[in-house]
This record gives C-alpha cells, structure tokens and sequence, in this order.
C-alpha cells in the first residue's frame, strides 16, 4: 500500500511548500462575488397548489373591489335607519345570493354574516339586540343602532387594481389565499434551480453498507441535500467520485451537464489527492475564488462554468462543509431566486464568543428566547471542523468577525439558519 | 329569491335571541382541551432521501467512535516525536486506506487531511512548515511540532453508543449528516397526519372560474392548504359543501372517513344556515368546545368523531380561519407528531397594541429585527375579519392577552408564525 512517490498523479512538488497565509477573501468579499456572479432563475408558471413557498415574480393586483359589495358582518337584521322599533322580517337574505330588496322601509330582511346588504337597507341590527314573535322583530328597549352600522363597505379593504402581492415575495399561506381569493389560479414564480450534489473521496461509503475503520460515511451529501429540500429547492440529483483522475473527469462531465448549480464536497484542500481543481480546469470552469480567511470553511473554492454553471466546491470536514453550505450557497440560492427576504439575521449572543484576529469564525448555536422577545444564541463549540455528530440539536451558525479577546455575551452577532 | 320564513330548514327560533356573551371558553383552556383531545400520530419508517423535516421517534446512537480512527487534521508529514529535522519521505497516507506503518523512526510519512495516522507515528507537521527536495522534508529552523499535535483521536468526538439524537427532534439537516454518518439508512419519523380540508357556503365559487358580485371565490382551503405543505404535513384532501344539508352530509361522511383531522371552514357562526353542526351531530362528531373569547376567531368550534377524528370548524371569514388555524390546528397537529418543539415564540412589540377587556386579541404582524438582536412585530390593523387582502406580507400573528388599555411598545407577546 506504499505509493512510490513519483507516480501520483497531478502531484504538485510546489505545493508542499506554499506560504501559510495566501491570499483568502474576507467574507463579505466572498459573497459579493458569488452574488456577482450567479445568474439570476427564470421564471415559470405554476398552479396554486404548487406555489407555496415559492418566489414570486408577478405583481399581484386587487381583481375586483374588496368586499366587492356591502357586506353584511353580523347575523341579525337590515333596516333603514329611522323604521319603527317593530319590523315585520320580510324575507331572508343569505350570503351567496343576490341583493334582495327591503321595498318596505318600515319592514326588515333577516341578513346572515357575509351576505349582500338588501337594496333600500343601511344599517344592520345584530341578532343578539332584538326579539323576535310570529316573524315581527322587535328592537331591544331603548337600543338605537347607528346608521351604517355592521355593514363592511364595498372596496372598503382594497380598490380594483390595487397591487396586493409584489415580485420577490415567498409565497406564505395567507399570500395563497390573496391569490385564491383574486381569482389567480397559476401564477409566476422562479423556477427551481437544477442542482447537482457531488462527494469525492475514496474514503467515503455509502450509508447503508459496511464500514471499515479508515472509511466514513456519506454524510455531507445527505446534509445538503436536506438543506435544499426544507428550503424549497427541490430534489438534487447527487454524484460520487472516487480518487481518480478518469472518475473525477467521467462524473463531473456528468455533473455539471445543464445546471445551474453544482455543490461539490470534498477534493478541494489542496496537498490532497486533489482531482477535482483539475477536472473542473478541464471542464473550463473558470475559479473566481478559493480559500476565505473564515474557520471552519477556508478552502472554500467558487467558480463559474462555460454554461454559466455555478460551481461551489465545499471542504469535505462535515462541519467546514454545512457551514459554508449555509453561509455561501443557501443565501447564493434565495438570490438568484429574486428573493426580497434575507436569511440572516442578528440575534444576540448567551455567552462571550472566542474572536480570531485575523478569521471570521462560525460557530453552531442553539437558539432560546428570552421573555423579553430577545433570541439568544447559545454557542456550542466543536472540537475539530469534523465533529458533526452533536449538530443534530443546533439551530444554525452565527457569525463572528476577526477581532481581539471575546465578543461579549449579549452582543449582535449575525445568524444563519441551517 | 325571497324565501318563506318557515321553511327554512334546520332554523332554530331560539337562535335568534341567544345573549350576547355565552360561554367562551380562554384561550388557554381552549388550547388544553384540543391537546387532550388530539391522538398521538403513529410512527413509519422512511429512507433519509424522504427524513428531513420530520420528527424522529427513536434515540439514533453513535454508530461507532467518532472519529472512528486517529485522523489526521492537517496535509504535511507524520513522525514519531523526536526525529530528526531531515526526514525521507518513506510513503504517503491517503484518506480512505488503512493506515500505513512508519517502522523507521527517523523517516516520515506524507499525510493528507482524513487520513488515518500512520502506525509508528504521532505527530503532524504541516506542510506550511516544511520544505521537500528529493523526497526528503525539512522541518522549518528553528520550528518544534508539539507531540501529538494534528492528530484528531478516534472517539474524541463522541464514544460508540453514546446518544446523538433525541425522540421528538425535527430532523435538520445536520441532522441527517448524523443519521448518515452513523448508517441508519431508515429512520422512525412519526407519520403524517390524514388531513381534509372542507368549506361550505354556497357564496364559495372555484378560483378560475366566473365570479359574480354576490360570491367570493374559495381561498380559506388555498391558505390552509398551504400551510399545511410548507410545514411539512403533506397533502390534504379537499372538500366543498354547498348549503343544503344532504350534501352537506354526503361530503362530510367522505371528509371524516379515514381521517385523523378534519378542517372545516364556514357553517359555524350559527344563525347561518348552519347545516355543518347537524351533520356533524348526526355522524357522531362530540362538541368538546364551541366559540372561544378571542377577536378574531370567536365561533371557533372543536370536536371529537367516532373513530377520533379531530374536528375543528374555523370561522368562514379569511382572517379568522388563519388566525385559528395558526393558533390552533398547526401547533396541535406539531404536539400530535410528539415534536418537542415550540412553535410560539415570545417576540417585542414594536408599538403599543390595543387591548380588549375580556377578549384576548390576534393581530396579523410582521417581524423586522433590531441590531441589538431583539426581534419586534409591527402590527398590522386589519379593517375586518375579512380583510385578508393585506396578509400576503405579515409573518404570522401576535396574542395580545385580554387587559384594559394598550400593551406598550417595547412589551413582549407571544408570537405564532403563518
């Protein structure tokens, strides 16, 4: 099992002696060319049931005025204002049909919640204010109901026309029923980008077979490919490559035909057996950058293919892996999906935070709320980039610029969501 | 259009002269009987490609010691501690092979990051720190590795059997990178909920056809529908029953068949035409509360079927359908899934909000966060229970307890996302 030195391939004899700190981006830096470069989705059209949580890319207008008639808020009576305390109920108006006509202003019309207010009625008394004998009403001594009373007005919510919905807003529940309710049964929103997840390495086995002492399971694809299944991205079809160079080169071929985004983990450490830089030079994806000056995560690598691939190469570390997943390609992701929203946000920290003087740091973190309405971010330190195996409980990642001594606990930090 | 008085069918003349403030159940009450009445959801297995957002229902342990072998952290050279500063490079360690054997204390091994630690070895230099010429490395003058160092131990992370996953944990992602990585390549999650979904009102009209001004198209079972999917239940089978009580009937013995909850909306306010509390009488379905005091949402109705169906019957009304099923039906069908996790968070009121004397009160908010990590809702008045038109860009709701003038700006609520 001893390789004679000489035969590795791609083996690079300068690499063993590159300076420690070259060039890393700060992380912002890192972002801003990720955002820069990533195209931005199309668009397609979907129908109602399919549209929750998408973005969308439409502005949404106001079909008709809302109510789009007087409408009737209580169960009770129509009257006009100014009849006799004692009225003759004249017929029944219920919702889901047409005006009926209260031809009789000393008369009234039974109204039901929601119904159309009777033509010739103005004002509605709630049935808890009157009693009622051989179909005559009568109204609560002493009661005098306001005029207009209980009736919603016809566009008193909302105009025709009125813009409801904006592009760029994720479509919640109520957002659902904005568009149910103004008649918009398939609307526009950004079509899900087609991603590719690729894990090299021939250390890693599958999950559900044998593992022997020197071999890890497949976990960071499992990881990512969860990520962007809960964030709505769809199914992800996934590629493994083992440590050579035709493999590497068959797969990634593979990999990045037709998508937008390819999510590689592992093979990109440099000194390693490392394929990968190779194959994607041949492939002609174009590097923009590698190694971000952040711990976990520094040899992130980002490029962009001949077809306008994004290509993100993750450290294989499980942790360095889901944080640069979640830091880098989720937020890359909501972008290019024309997203108004932002994922991170500041939360306040529990405890003091270890600052690194010259990294950003990432550390996974529980979150609680205080009764005040604050969100604390409770860091749980790992104790190498490759324990994974007590994330399971942790919310996310907050982030922790360069600096000197500790963050102090209750200071803002910036929180990324798994 | 105007209907004889007396033939109204299922009319009860009492109805019309109830008090105006009969028994209400609090909002807490109203929570502790729907969480007593609401059966725990049984449990499936799933393959991890299915897993993620669902609450698992067993303790997953450690596979194996994590790492399971002496890993190399960092690219460079092993050596036994003490060699000298010129070693031979006698053979290179990769991830995923066993581990070599350094039997000559002088020489050293080159490793990769992964990789298992050559037997004979204890210590790693990183590359940055040596030079190579003629497969031999140099140390850096003047540079002394610390024993040990670089070397992350087998079981340092975690010991075989030890507990990584709790019962009633949602899995995340990370999650899944621990599933994974410990080989449970299917998983018990609780099972998904059998869901129906039923409005009623001849007022309802579908939401791609004509509407005329009387008739309001179906968006209660969109927005429902949707909150459902978004929060992982599944789908729901829909249902729409005009105001006649045989059809009423016939759609709700389909609704409940098989069921574990069913969701009305409308047909509830009583002093409707109310065929929906007949029917359900008539299929055995036991009232264990009907109207709530709260505003939005009062009519709020809840019950129990013969096979133990959960029955909640919203108010017809867009706003309060949503406020109730948020407050009610989604943290419900969360705590019948065994999840161990909250869905109401307190949150910071970002200006005063009135208060209702005996009422307590919903408000559609949306949540903006404070640099200082204070998450705050900003209300959003809605004119009427109807006025949905405006929710497509609040976040959830905030529960305003009943009291006498506002709650100030600043005072914390509980918050219940869409």
């Amino acid at each position: 099992m001893l390789f004679p030195y000489g035969t590795l391939p791609f083996y690079k004899p300068d690499m063993m002696s590159r300076p420690p700190q070259e060039s890393a981006l700060g992380v912002a830096e890192a972002e801003t060319l990720i955002r820069r470069t990533l195209r931005p989705l199309g668009t397609e059209r979907v129908a109602l049931g399919a549209a929750a949580g998408r973005i969308l890319r439409e502005t949404i207008a106001a079909e008709r005025d809302q109510p789009p008639y007087d409408r009737v808020m209580m169960d009770g009576i129509a009257l006009r204002h100014g009849a006799p305390a004692r009225l003759p109920i004249l017929g029944t108006q219920r919702a889901g049909m047409p005006a009926l006509n209260l031809t009789d202003p000393s008369g009234c019309i039974e109204t039901m919640t929601g119904a159309m207010c009777p033509a010739g009625a103005d004002t509605i008394v709630p049935v808890e204010r009157i009693t009622r004998v051989d179909g005559v009403a009568t109204l609560e001594p002493g009661y005098t109901p306001v005029p207009g009373q209980f009736i919603h007005r016809r566009g008193s919510d909302c105009r025709a026309g009125e813009a409801l919905l904006s592009p760029g807003t994720r479509l919640s529940a109520p957002a659902l029923a904005v568009l149910a309710g103004n008649g918009v049964a398939e609307v526009a929103v950004s079509r899900r980008p087609r991603l590719a997840i690729l894990s090299t390495g021939d250390e890693l086995v599958p999950v559900d077979g044998p593992v022997r002492d020197w071999e890890i399971r497949r976990s960071n694809e499992e990881a990512i490919a969860a990520s962007l299944a809960l964030h709505g991205f769809g199914e992800a079809e996934r590629f493994w490559a083992p440590d050579d160079p035709d493999a590497t080169m068959a797969v990634m071929t593979r990999a990045l035909a037709e998508r937008d985004v390819v999510i590689l983990s592992g093979g990109v450490s440099m000194g390693d057996f490392d394929y990968v830089p190779q194959a994607l030079e041949q492939l002609g994806v174009r590097r923009i950058f590698h190694r971000v000056a952040q711990r976990p995560g520094r040899p992130l690598w980002f490029g962009l293919g001949p077809q306008g691939q994004a290509v993100f190469a993750l450290p294989g570390n499980p942790v360095s892996a889901m944080t640069c997943f979640t830091r880098y390609v989720l937020p890359a992701l909501t972008a290019a999906e024309g997203a108004t929203e932002s994922r991170a946000v500041p939360l306040a920290l529990a405890e003091d935070a270890p600052r690194l003087p010259d990294l950003t740091r990432f550390m996974p973190a529980r979150l609680t709320h205080a009764a005040s309405g604050q969100t604390l971010a409770h860091l749980l330190p790992v104790s190498t980039s490759g324990d994974f195996n007590h994330l399971g409980s942790t919310d996310g990642i907050v982030e922790i610029p360069p600096g000197d001594g500790a963050a102090p606990a209750g200071s803002a930090v910036t929180f990324h969501g798994w």
